[in-house]
């Protein structure tokens, strides 16, 4: 049983703390939050204690910090936390400025810190098992990759504004799948995006819509497809193409029941909302960071932190240009 | 090139004249009708010439008959095919009446008639495939059977009052194709039906809707499910359940064509008319009627015709005494 | 916030206390079992005390009883609970004698028991949507229904012997779906059964494979495919037939991934425990159970158990007899 | 009923003539090709004569010419039936050469030419009902596009080092099909390719394994993904993301049979021969230019031609440089 403090109490940091309450080899017991409201609400609910920062980091029965605060605090929280010899278990992304996030990398790495950046989709069983079957050889060698990530509907263009773009915001978490199933560094990158769903977006300087090619150094390649809406749910899906097939994950709908009359067959909706669909995921980060705490190697870390945010900023750039990026 | 005389010039006997025309091995010389105008259409399309029966059986280089007319003249026109010594393709039922179609089955035998009963369905690929996996083996041995046969709208009051009831008009189909899969003969019977698509047909003594259960010596079982109405369209599938698994042969849809939007996945439309549903089994009946007049064996024959009758039979006595009839 | 007790400590029981102890408008807090290791080893992981039933039932804190015990116990149990003014979370089935169920049927109006009979199917989303769907008139009226239930395998022949035969055991949930689908009075049962799984269940004075024929007044049929062995996983799968259209619920797979290779796509696994396939199920029957406690009326209960039992045995004396048996 | 003269006797010609035959409007009276047994073969077969070019284009009855013959004879040909007033139906592509193209294209302008560039996939019912749906706004506005067109395997490098490349020999009905369901001009290009299958294709200067990226003035992206074998059959799909949902078209199956096992559904093989894949699609081909005949516009012509091969050259180019292109 390890103690856990948990940095951030807002959508994201609730279901940490739900998933840390239910896992039978942690505890939860400090929750820090600037608004003391959000962090009394939880650690009401869990039996943990409203503490700040410096008296989480200072409690020695404290073995690991889960920074669910604010993207610009994962770093400098995530640090201290790492300083003061905890393990860490980070939401994404490290952060958004990547010279920064290069130097905090440097660091992390002299403080030989157990951190694991959540990259929650790794976790999905969906999208673990393509990824487990592809590296068996089920569809013989990986040879391209199309990742196809649309949201139900884009977030308030006030979140726009502060987001980091659709690249550093929304496609990280594809660059950091590619980079998990590719098996090989990207060496190119090629964009094109464009605003389709909502000039506000444009209005606030970012882009709606993407295509991004990765190329490795083998030739493989992967496409992946962006939009901040899809008009019928939460799109993410994976296919694999290898030289003996395809791999390849679908949507969830929301229950297996069909309609059938004379226009035909029509399923039940698409799951629509990210925490239904990355729920089991959640769940097995927590049981992740207890293995990591008895002793395992974090599955993510900082440096796939810093390797997708350099793809994401190299994509940026080539929407930018029209240019390709050579990594 | 074997030379063919197609005695019915109506809806089926088009069907079958396009094949017997688009078969490299068969050529329809002759045709048959009451309507002179019926068959004077067909033969000119295919360059061959109205006759009457009496004609088409003297000719000797007629070496197969189609017998596509009425019900009523199915089995005296094959009859009279068989007694001059041509090969018969005999569309199905063979009769309406069970104790004239013992009868006559004696006399098929007698002569050693070459006498293919043409089910359909059994020269359908996907059917096919089911079934010749199942005798394979691919899911072990079959233990029970489920076999849906919805048509898309009921057929004219008036039809439906020759028609011989459901059991021996539309019911026929899958009492075929459950003794086909079976591989075993049925011992029981039971049915049970009802009136609950259009009051019309209770009237005209009828019923549109019903379930029936065979089960043969070993224990096999098998459900049949008919309707007069399914509401999208032709409802024509199977499911054998075998000791290690199971296969299933589904529907048909118009194109691949799917949408998504906010209510879910939508499928085009099912297929609607049995002409389309069944246009390979169609043409593959031609063919292996080209395979009889080339030595092969009829793959279903009067006897089938007759087992097929006797349970429909069997199954419309079972549904109005509500007792379970012993084969 | 309604305390709980829990008698039965077994697998059922588990999942209960589970479910008890995650809904936020319940707490367990007594635990009963025969075996006071597996009372208290409950007990122990959700802050609850080891009890005797007489003790649970006389601690006016006490709200609800679950009863997860043996089947032989759920009448006693649920008696001695609803006498002692609890309301009652009975696990199905009620009894597995008739008589007994019907004599408790007419106590438990007497004393106005507040009885959940808990027939975990209701509560699947996948099911529960159908059912609410055809209730919306999705399809138009309903006609027919085709319940299919087949285990992954059979359970030992030494529970087979205590089970009460297959249609009290395993049919009994599918005669209650079918009641609360059909929403009209079953009139006639038929079913024919077979021993074709293995013969040792056939010596032990059952039978592992199943057709039943229900009928209702107004003529609606449905049929239930039971079978002690899929080969494939958990078959649980509803057609409903209406008069505009069907809708149907189909079976879960592990997870969405699909292989392609050159014999076609293959999908994951199916599901094969019930209990992953009913973990919603059973966490939604321990909210109906804090909505019951809340004030709303049981959506199942004893006169539910009665009228499948009555369905079960019908079917078993169908099967035995080969004749329909009139309710 | 238009007399046609067909210009090559191989594969493909075949084909043509097959569906020439079967249709009612038209009828094939002359028969080229250097191979004199080949020409006689489909002459014998549908009453036709063998021809030298100049006999048929000659001839007055000859309304139509078929262009079938080998990819550099495309233009001559087809600029000589148009030229001796002639209907024509050439097949794809227009030619290899882009500056040939265009001077062509200019000729048949100034002849006011009817010719029709057949590109089959536009005939398909799954693509044509793909695309009469998003015409139709049922998805609201089309923002993003994938193709996805892999060979099952891959041609002999013989045919591979006259193929002019993948890009024109493969790619360009994507590129064709891109611009029909776009609706709008492509104004870049970017394309990345490798030698991933086979690596005597790229010994043989070409590639086999690509992903490109078009876009339009207005911002609308489109993915075309490129393999010479996907080692699951012909993988022929298409998704069209809108404003308000997705439309997409799926692989065929061989058939509609599934087995379900212990690993879980399995479908049939996927079709595997575009012969097969689109056989529909030639059939309408034939009736379209019967439309033609009948005094129709060309739904594809020689402007298509040019477009799609602009497109392929500009892929190539943007393949070899790793730069995008403007078009």
């Amino acid at each position: 049983m390890h103690d856990i403090a948990l940095i951030g109490a807002g959508r994201i940091g609730k279901i940490h703390a739900a998933n840390l309450a239910a896992n039978p080899r942690l505890r939860l017991t400090r929750v820090v939050d600037p608004f003391p409201e959000a962090a009394a609400a939880i650690a009401a609910q869990y039996d943990a204690r409203v503490s700040t920062i410096a008296e989480a980091l200072a409690d020695p029965a404290v073995a690991g910090v889960v920074v669910a605060s604010s993207t610009d605090t994962h770093l400098p929280y995530s640090l201290a936390a790492a300083e003061a010899g905890k393990a860490v278990f980070c939401e994404k992304p490290l952060d958004q400025d990547l010279t920064a996030a290069r130097e905090s990398a440097a660091r992390f790495a002299a403080l030989d810190a157990r951190l694991f950046l959540a990259f929650n989709r790794r976790f999905d069983p969906n999208f673990a098992t393509l990824q487990a079957r592809l590296a068996e050889g089920a569809v013989g060698a990986l040879e391209t990759l199309h990742i196809i990530s649309h949201d139900p509907a884009p977030p308030p263009v006030e979140y726009i504004k502060v987001s980091g773009g659709i690249f550093k915001d929304m496609v990280i978490h594809d660059f950091d799948m590619a980079r998990w199933l590719l098996g090989e560094d990207v060496t190119e990158v090629f964009a094109s995006a464009s605003v389709l769903v909502d000039p506000a977006i444009g209005e606030a300087g970012d882009v709606d819509t993407a295509k991004t090619i990765l190329r490795t150094a083998s030739g493989r390649l992967c496409v992946i497809s962006s939009s901040r809406r899809s008009g019928y749910g939460y799109d993410q899906r994976i296919e694999a193409f290898g030289s003996k097939g395809l791999i390849r994950a679908q949507n969830q709908l929301e229950t297996s029941v069909e309609t059938w009359d004379e226009e035909g067959a029509a399923t039940d909706r698409f799951q629509n909302f990210f925490l239904d669909r990355y729920a089991v995921a959640y769940a097995r980060e927590a049981d992740h960071f207890a293995d990591i705490l008895d002793g395992a190697v974090p599955l993510i870390d900082f440096r796939d932190g810093v390797a997708a945010l350099a793809l994401a900023e190299a994509a940026a750039q080539s929407a930018r240009s029209g240019e390709r990026v050579l990594l």
